[in-house]
């Protein structure tokens, strides 16, 4: 397994050096918005320290992602009016991983509609921003 | 939501009532091998007290899940010569629950090998005995 490198994409977006839209943090966790959902209001859920993914997190950070995602997950239900969530969180290229620190996928599900294949749609900005305002409201009304 | 039904398999596997590969256990979860592995070695990690899944289970199994979700995925690396590890976690019909105990899954890859679909290959009981024992003898490593 490689290391972790402090320009991957979601270091810069923790640094502010990318845009992101951001949804919730606190100490430990970082949310916001997958700009290739595989559907509407899918969210990454990331770690503040550095980590690549599931086999070298820090425990004490592996629980706050985990308690954060299931803030999220609670919120997606409400914000997307979701009848149900696929969590989904990948390691190592072999294992579907392309950014390389570690972040937990919460894709809000519709009873029927299949997931989108991974990175195969770009969602509007439009969309994005009111998607993550809906999830936002949604984490501080619990 | 639905609640919890004492009588799901994985309720049943607990309480001894029916057989599982089973892996590891500590005081607050078990880890047990899909019959219906999505590649070999997939791992089923769950709560020994009842949660439907991650929208109701409490916040402590919830954090010591992921803590034997971990050790196995490091474990997994080994024991499979794998290349990475795909988690994945359903919620609800609609998101992908099939059985209505908190499961987290764990599934080894091997570069360019797909993971098959869901419920589609039913292994054999001396293969999932013979991973069984090489995920064991991995984590006793550890």
């Amino acid at each position: 397994m490689g290391g972790y490198d402090n320009n991957n994409i979601f270091a810069k977006i923790l640094r502010g050096e990318l845009p992101a839209h951001k949804v919730y943090e606190d100490d430990k966790t970082f949310v916001f918005l997958d700009i290739m959902p595989r559907a509407p209001g899918h969210a990454l859920i990331i770690p503040k320290a550095p980590a690549r993914n599931l086999l070298d997190v820090a425990p004490g950070d592996l629980a706050a992602v985990m308690a954060t995602t299931q803030k999220v997950a609670r919120a997606a239900m409400k914000a997307f009016d979701a009848a149900g969530i696929t969590m989904q969180q990948f390691n190592e290229p072999a294992g579907g991983q392309v950014v390389f620190h570690l972040h937990v996928h919460i894709i809000p599900r519709q009873e029927g509609v299949p997931l989108k294949p991974p990175a195969t749609f770009k969602e509007t900005t439009e969309n994005l921003t009111a998607h993550a305002d809906r999830l936002r409201a949604a984490l501080n009304a619990a």
